[in-house]
């Protein structure tokens, strides 16, 4: 198959041709030359967050969901007690995957619309000195909603505890500077805003906090103490890793950079969602969140009222014609999604918007 | 970089153009067409290893040692016992997996140039009523020994326990047939003898042994019974997948179809270890095993007696010419290691035994 769909997806995402073009060739995960490019990709997703000199970037392999359960495994301790901040699906995950492990955790839990409150987490953490960490989602892609990092960040520092940040879909994208903002470890993955391919997730660690959890993770493959000593001594992968992924990652982040960093790349980002909503809106479509709120990541829009669009007619029409949109994770509306992150710009939202026009006049004339 | 290296190691390995060529667009991860190409991977592995009607294909993101954690967090419970028979790294690698997560755990060894034997094994059975489940690695690539996999099934089945069989790098080409071999769960990975690239590992699992371990994973990311209901529910991975390793591996699994399956492939790897142990004997090099117990997946090699060969001068003048080698993983011994799989024939091997009697040359001149 020659023509690639064009992806409206929270990832995997359209990538760049040079990005899956890296992976044209084998590599040895041994050898000198991919032991170079483990060490650039170490130094370059340290460099996207300004964590150089205070974080330790620590790649593994897997989806996004492995790197957060290895940092919980890793950093919260049978001692420990966790607090995560819930608005959305990817909130809740951590809660199970830390429940299932049989850490102490909890939840402080807000609507999905609503992003979470500072004041409300220093007010929880001062009545309960026994929690240790604290687990915030930056960006829910459930809704798409922007959590305020830098003032959750200062609360939970305020009350000195730790704070692990899910940056899954914001990282590459949205502002994330470590040198300003008290974080101890960001959770990240390849395939969204860096606009590699899945297949690894990363997590930048106070060293502090990695030599103080040796030998703590209930996991041998998910034990980030472990695996950053093996990249510290060697500069190896501790277990094979999928070569491929990796070097489309480095592609990725050279492009990244120039691009102009973050910054441009929110600004692209930016740019795609103004173009979205405003099209979607005179197409009658209501985005779900309020604009106060909204990340440049993804939006959720309502199927217009009183008209008969189902989810699964519009998606293989759109699909038809080269678009993947996204299912809604809500369970009380009847909602789609749609992606602005990855290899796109303006131009293909417009030809997206057309294409939804094209295809709502279709099923309404059906 | 155009030229990619020969890499003959236990994988990642060399693999064919067209596998690669697989990783060139993106898909959409809930899209149905990657449905349909993760049933086809579902289908294709169970084929291979004739398991159909009788286990479950359940694919995990990761490395190998990732599948073999999840299995045994999965079918492993806290009142079993588990029986790890170990001659090699990662026999003793299971070993750490089960006592990090708190299994009880014990191991029955062999010096690593030895088989597991069949009689020893079903002796301690009948000694520990106690042990619920056995694992064995099938080819350890810690040296390239075989174990005589039918006669210790028998063995285990014979005395009713479970057996977990660690195929990682034998799974595609050596003999494993699951209609008449009871095996409980058997483990492998998307690169080595299916020639995918890295980033994906598989379970072949009786639907019951799965059936009762519901929710018993101490692990959400490695819980084989929700991976595997998640395929059966909607056909979808539960957490993201590495869309474009899954869609090399399918083709690699069409290709190793076309080539005749298992029975060829194993073929065509015996032809490379006959080409290439007679080579290296006339070279100088002593094969670490005796020929009986030497699988023809990966060759452990001596350095000659009396030459002042170190394996670091020697890797990099070979890779000088293209060809990627291995470290040895003996302690006792120095040793290195080659691969004898990957999209390589008899030719590639004519072809690095000139290069090796040329590098000996030219490092002894210096």
């Amino acid at each position: 198959m020659s023509t690639t769909p064009i992806l409206l997806t929270p990832g995997p995402l359209t990538t760049a041709e040079a990005t899956r073009r890296a992976m044209m060739r084998d590599w040895g995960s041994r050898d000198p030359a991919f032991i170079a490019l483990t060490a650039e990709l170490r130094q370059r997703i340290l460099t996207v967050a300004n964590g150089e000199g205070t974080h330790a970037a620590v790649p593994l392999q897997g989806s996004g969901t492995f790197i957060v359960e290895a940092a919980i495994a890793t950093l919260v301790g049978p001692a420990d007690r966790l607090l995560v901040l819930v608005n959305g699906a990817y909130g809740e995950r951590m809660v199970a995957i830390a429940r299932r492990m049989g850490r102490a955790v909890e939840a402080l839990r807000w609507p999905e619309d609503r992003a979470v409150e500072p004041g409300a987490v220093a007010e929880a953490l001062r009545a309960d000195p026994s929690i240790t960490h604290v687990a915030l989602v930056h960006c829910e892609t459930t809704t798409g909603i922007l959590n305020p990092l830098p003032a959750i960040a200062a609360a939970v520092a305020g009350e000195g505890r730790a704070l692990l940040l899910d940056a899954m879909s914001s990282f590459g994208a949205l502002e994330i500077d470590l040198s300003a903002t008290p974080v101890t470890a960001v959770l990240a993955s390849s395939n969204k805003c860096l606009e590699g391919v899945p297949g690894i997730g990363f997590a930048l660690v106070r060293p502090e906090a990695l030599e103080r959890a040796a030998g703590a993770s209930p996991s041998l493959s998910f034990d980030l103490h472990a695996q950053w000593k093996g990249f510290e001594s060697d500069g190896q992968w501790r277990f094979t890793p999928p070569v491929q992924v990796v070097a489309a990652l480095v592609e990725a982040l050279r492009l990244l950079e120039a691009e102009g960093g973050p910054a441009a790349r929110r600004r692209r980002y930016a740019d795609n969602l103004a173009t979205l909503l405003a099209g979607m809106r005179r197409l009658g479509f209501e985005p779900f969140l309020e604009e106060a709120v909204q990340a440049p990541i993804i939006a959720t829009f309502r199927m217009p009222e009183g008209r008969p669009l189902a989810f699964r007619p519009f998606y293989d029409a759109l699909a038809e014609r080269g678009f993947l949109i996204y299912p809604g994770k809500l369970t009380r509306a009847e909602t789609f999604r749609i992606g602005c992150i990855g290899a796109l710009d303006r131009r293909d939202f417009e030809r997206l918007l057309l294409a939804v026009a094209e295809v709502m006049a279709a099923l309404e004339a059906a």
